[in-house]
C-alpha cells in the first residue's frame, strides 16, 4: 500500500468514527476518559518500557537533555496524564448545547447548537504526554483524533494510543476516535496536510518553523500558534510594588514558555523611580537587560537594544526594557513589534486601563496582573489543546469548547419562502 | 513597482486602516453607513456610466445572458444596494461585546470580548453589489476589506469603491477601510494570497473551481462554501400535505441557488401515497425526477438515478427521488453524498425530529421548513456576507458576528503566578 493510500485509510477510518463520536452521550465519554485515567497507571511498567527505547535511541543521537527530559515518561509524569484525563471527564460537554433561541416573525424558531469539529490532526515534537492529553480532549468535544507526534517518541506514542484504544473498544467508543500515526517521515505529514475531506484542523503544536511548514503546505485549515512576545506596559500612575511584582513574575518565574514577557515598557513619568530597584531585582535574578537609550540614561550600566530586541522571543532570562512617552507609544509599540499574544498594563488609571483592555490587539490583555496567566487552565477553560495567535476560529488559549463549531437547528410547523 | 509590491502596499494600508477601525465607535460607523446609501443613489448616473463601459466589453465578448443579467447596475439594483447599507447600520453592532466575565479562586475577573476579525479579503465574480454589501459589513464589524471582483465589472467596482472611500474620509473612518483592487490578473490574487501578515481570513464567493483554487495557494485562511446538495426527507408520519408544500418550495421556488433542495428522500411507508400527487406537482412545474428503482416502481415514467446524481448539484428543475428504509438510512444517505449545507425532515414524530436535529452534521438543519429559509437573513442574522460550508470559524450563514473573533480580557488586582 502506497503511504498516500495508507494516510487516506487513516483519515477515512476517523471521519468514520467521528460520525459515531458526534452522537456519544456525555456519559459514555465521561466513563472511557475515567478509565483510561485508570489504565494508562496500571500500563505504566509497559509503558516505561516502551519510552525507554526511546531514551535509549534519544541518548545515543546526543539529543539535548531539555528533550531528553521532555520525552521521558517518569512516575509523576504518567499520573499528571492520568489526573489530566480525570479532570476533563469533569469539564462541561459543550456539545448539544443551545445558547439561545429566538423566533422569526414567520414563526421558525431558531438556534445555533455546538456540534463537534469533526475530525482533528495534532501535529506535535517530544512531549509523549500530549497523546493522552490532545486525545481525552479531542474525545471530549466528540472529535476522533489523528495524532502524529515526533520521531523520538514514536514507541512512547503508540503504546499511550494502543492503551487509550483498547479502553474505547471495551467502552463502546470507536477505537479510532484516537489514531497514532506509525510513520515517522515528513512524506507521512505532507500527506495528512493533504486529507482536507477527511479532516477539519490541524494544529500544530511546536516550533515556529514547523507551524510556517504546515500552515504553506496544508490543504486543511491550520491554527496556529507562532511566537510569544508578550510585554507589561508599567504606566505613570501603577503601583511600585505592584509593578515590581508583576514585572518580575512575568519575566522570572518561567522564562521558556511562550506567556513570559519579553519586553517590559515603561511610563516615562515612572521611570526614573521604577527602573533602578526594578534592575536590581533583575539582575539578582540572573536577567539581562537590554535598554534603549533612555533606559541607558536611567540604568548606565545597561546593555543597549538593537532593532531585533524590539521582536526577540528570547525564551531565557534576557528582557528588552524602553520607556515610552504615553499609553498611546506603548500601543504602538505592541503593534509594531508584538506577537498578538499577551500583554499585561500596570496602572490605577481607570481610562487607562480600560483602553488597553479594549485598543490593545492580543489574545490576552490584562490589567495589574502577571502575563503568565494567560493559559486555558489559568483563565478557567479547564484544560488546553493550544494557543491561537491567529483570529480565525480561536484567539487565544483553546479549550474543549474551542473544539467545536455550530449549526443552525430550525423548528417550523410548514414554513416555505415566497 | 512589481506587482508584489503593489499588492503587499494593499495590504499595509488595510492593516493600518484595520487599527483605527476597531476602535471607531458604532455611532460613527453607523452614520458613515447611512452616508455610503445616500452617496450611492446620488452617484447614479456615474455609476450606470461606469457600468455602461463594463457592459458593453461583456457584449462584445459575447459573456452569457445570466451574467450580464448580474453584472448590470439598474436603478432597483442601486437602491437595493443603499437599502442593505441601511439595515447593517441598524444591526447591532458586535464590537466590544462581552457575554458574560467568570472570577478565578485568586480573584482575577475574566472574560471574552469581541473584536473585529482585522482585514478580510473578499475574492468574487460578476455582481458588483458585492463590492457595497460586503464593503459594508465589514465595517460593520470594524474590519478593513479587500475586494477583488471579477474583470468584466472592474469599472463598476471601482466606481462604487470610490464613492464608499469619499464617504470615509469625509466622515472620520479611514478610506483604507474599503480597497478595491484594480488589477484584474490572475497574478494579482495569487499574490493576495500570500499576505498571511496583513490579511486574517479570505472569503471567495463563487463557483467550486473558485473556492478550490484560492484554497489551494493560499497563506491566508480561507472560509469556503464548496456546494449545496440540499436533501428533504418526507418520513413516514409526515402531514402529507405539508411534505408537498416543503417539498416543492425546495426545489421550485428558486431552483438555482444553493439552499434549493437536489435530493428528495423518501420513507418507505409514505411512499407510494405521497410520490404519486408530488410527482403530478412536479411535473406540471417542469421538473425532471431522477428515482432509485424503489421510486421508479412507484412512478413508472421516471428516469433512473445513476450513482453520480446523489451527490449532484443540480441548481436547476431537476430532482434525484430515493425511497429509504428509515430515519437511521435517510441520515447515513446524507452523510455519505450530501455537502454538509442544509437538510431538512417532514415528520410529526417527536423522537425523529429531534435525531435528526441532533445527528445530521450539516450546517442548517431544518423540522417541517423548507431548506430555502437557510439564509442569513431568513435565519435573522440581518444581512450575510456568506455561507460556510466547512466548519472551521463559522459553519452556516455568516453574519456580522461571524466577521469577529474573541480576545480574553482580566481584570486583576496584582495577581502572579507562584
Amino acid at each position: 500500500m502506497s503511504l498516500r493510500d495508507e494516510m487516506t485509510r487513516i483519515g477515512q477510518r476517523a471521519r468514520q468514527a467521528s460520525h459515531v463520536l458526534g452522537n456519544l452521550s456525555t456519559a459514555v465519554k465521561n466513563n472511557a476518559l475515567e478509565a483510561m485515567a485508570e489504565a494508562l497507571v496500571l500500563a505504566a511498567p509497559s509503558l516505561k518500557e516502551a519510552n525507554a527505547a526511546d531514551l535509549k535511541a534519544a541518548q545515543e543521537e546526543g539529543l539535548p537533555f531539555a528533550m531528553i527530559d521532555r520525552l521521558t515518561l517518569s512516575d509523576s509524569v504518567l499520573s499528571r496524564m492520568a489526573a489530566s484525563l480525570k479532570e476533563i471527564a469533569l469539564l462541561p460537554d459543550p456539545v448539544g448545547e443551545v445558547g439561545r433561541m429566538w423566533t422569526r416573525p414567520n414563526g421558525l424558531t431558531v438556534g445555533k447548537m455546538r456540534i463537534p469539529l469533526g475530525v482533528i490532526g495534532i501535529i506535535y515534537e517530544s512531549r509523549p504526554d500530549v497523546t493522552s492529553d490532545a486525545g481525552g480532549l479531542c474525545l471530549k468535544a466528540g472529535n476522533a483524533v489523528i495524532l502524529r507526534g515526533g520521531s523520538e517518541a514514536l514507541h512512547s506514542n503508540l503504546a499511550i494510543g494502543a492503551v487509550l484504544r483498547k479502553v474505547c473498544r471495551e467502552l463502546g467508543v470507536p477505537e479510532d476516535a484516537i489514531q497514532v500515526i506509525p510513520i515517522t517521515s515528513r512524506q507521512a505529514v505532507e500527506e495528512l496536510l493533504q486529507l482536507e475531506d477527511y479532516i477539519d484542523v490541524i494544529i500544530p503544536r511546536g516550533g515556529e518553523e514547523l507551524i510556517r511548514f504546515v500552515t504553506s503546505r496544508s490543504k486543511v485549515p491550520v491554527i496556529k500558534h507562532y511566537k510569544g512576545v508578550c510585554h507589561v506596559f508599567v504606566d505613570a500612575s501603577a503601583d511600585l510594588e505592584m509593578a515590581q511584582n508583576i514585572s518580575y513574575n512575568a519575566k522570572v518565574q518561567r522564562p521558556g514558555v511562550c506567556n513570559a514577557m519579553e519586553t517590559l515598557l515603561v511610563h516615562r513619568q515612572i521611570a526614573p523611580v521604577f527602573l533602578p530597584p526594578m534592575a536590581e531585582k533583575f539582575k539578582a535574578a540572573g536577567v539581562e537587560l537590554r535598554g534603549c537609550p533612555e533606559t541607558a540614561r536611567i540604568l548606565p550600566v545597561v546593555k543597549g537594544a538593537k532593532e531585533e530586541d524590539w521582536s526577540a522571543e528570547y525564551l531565557d532570562l534576557i528582557l528588552a526594557v524602553r520607556v515610552v512617552d504615553d499609553l498611546n507609544q506603548a500601543i504602538h509599540h505592541i503593534i509594531r513589534y508584538g506577537s498578538s499574544h499577551t500583554e499585561a498594563i500596570v496602572t490605577q488609571d481607570y481610562t487607562n486601563a480600560q483602553r488597553f483592555l479594549r485598543e490593545v490587539p492580543s489574545s490576552t490583555v490584562l490589567v495589574n496582573a502577571s502575563t503568565r496567566f494567560s493559559d486555558g487552565f489559568q483563565l478557567g477553560l479547564g484544560a488546553e489543546i493550544g494557543i491561537s495567535t491567529t483570529k480565525l476560529h480561536s484567539f487565544g488559549p483553546m479549550g474543549v469548547e474551542d473544539l467545536t463549531t455550530s449549526k443552525f437547528i430550525v423548528y417550523g410547523s410548514g414554513q416555505v419562502r415566497t
